[in-house]
């Protein structure tokens, strides 16, 4: 089945999209979540860190128990998240980030980052965690790690609504696509933070 | 309205909640939860530490989008969790932990954790993340902060099927029940972790 999350991205349930031909969305389409779950399920694996992707934030209304099944939500809603979609720890150091890409070639819209998504980066990075972004180009299928504060000065110094891409080179560490995982962003993070 | 959780814990939503008299559960009453989330809502708001308890874990089968109103889950599931409800991260450390209570008076179950979630914390630890257990004992209203590899250790040791209340308290640091905030375990996980 499939359905859409109030971000506008698409929920296709796993079974449906492993049926489906790999190239169905072509190599440049919008997959960058998956790619991260599976980086993180990798490095959870390895036991190179530990890092969940929260669940989808829902508002509970009505809940049924039908006899000898289990209890059915019948009435839910999507509710905004407050906190990033990431966090965990890697060697000590709490990690938190939020993964955005773009179909845009030339520049990434700020408005792909909620403000409470910003502030939570900020907050964390007042608490000395190491708080990021996840940039991905999807047509280029270029990704750049750039710390959140760094991206936060850049978006007030701008008078755009988007941020270009050179900027973003300039003031991140680029991550090449891979296999397993598929993006590694860890030796980006060292990079970034220690 | 309310329901139960999987975990069999009582769901009242907030409304209700705050509608009833403060004495109808009795001081001795099991809300060890209302009191985390009042204590990190504090921390957040002092900016002592950025922790948030994580959404519970739902399967959504089924999505409705009535005309000209906010999409409506119709058919979903509660999920086991796969880890901790609780994480953030407190001047620089990574912290994770689980809080549980109990009505017995004398042990704490071992059956109230699962293993899953003493495995998220053994897989915290082993990335130098502060991982820890909160424990109330609901009757006399006595909670204790306490490593989650000492807990294991005690487990592993352990031929009972639950934990003594004098073990614990040997074993962790007793944090009193307070106004603002309600559990106040940071200083606990001071004298622990640093």
């Amino acid at each position: 089945m499939r359905f859409r999350y109030p971000n506008g991205k698409l929920y296709t349930s796993k079974k449906k999209a492993s049926s489906l031909p790999s190239t169905h969305n072509g190599n440049r389409g919008m997959r960058l979540e998956d790619d991260i779950n599976e980086s993180i399920a990798y490095y959870r694996r390895e036991k190179l860190a530990v890092i969940h992707k929260k669940p989808t934030p829902v508002q509970i209304v009505n809940v049924d128990y039908p006899a000898r099944s289990r209890a059915k939500i019948t009435e839910a809603y999507f509710r905004q998240a407050s906190t990033t979609d990431y966090n965990g720890v890697y060697r000590g150091c709490y990690l938190d980030f939020e993964a955005k890409e773009t179909r845009q070639k030339q520049s990434f819209p700020f408005k792909n980052f909620h403000e409470h998504q910003l502030q939570h980066l900020a907050d964390v990075d007042e608490q000395q965690g190491c708080a990021f972004l996840i940039l991905r180009f999807a047509e280029s299928d270029e990704i750049f790690v750039m710390k959140a504060s760094v991206f936060v000065q850049l978006k007030e110094r701008s008078e755009r609504k988007s941020l270009q891409k050179q900027v973003i080179a300039e003031n991140s560490i680029a991550v090449p696509s891979g296999f397993i995982p598929p993006i590694d962003f860890l030796p980006a993070v060292d990079r970034l933070f220690y």
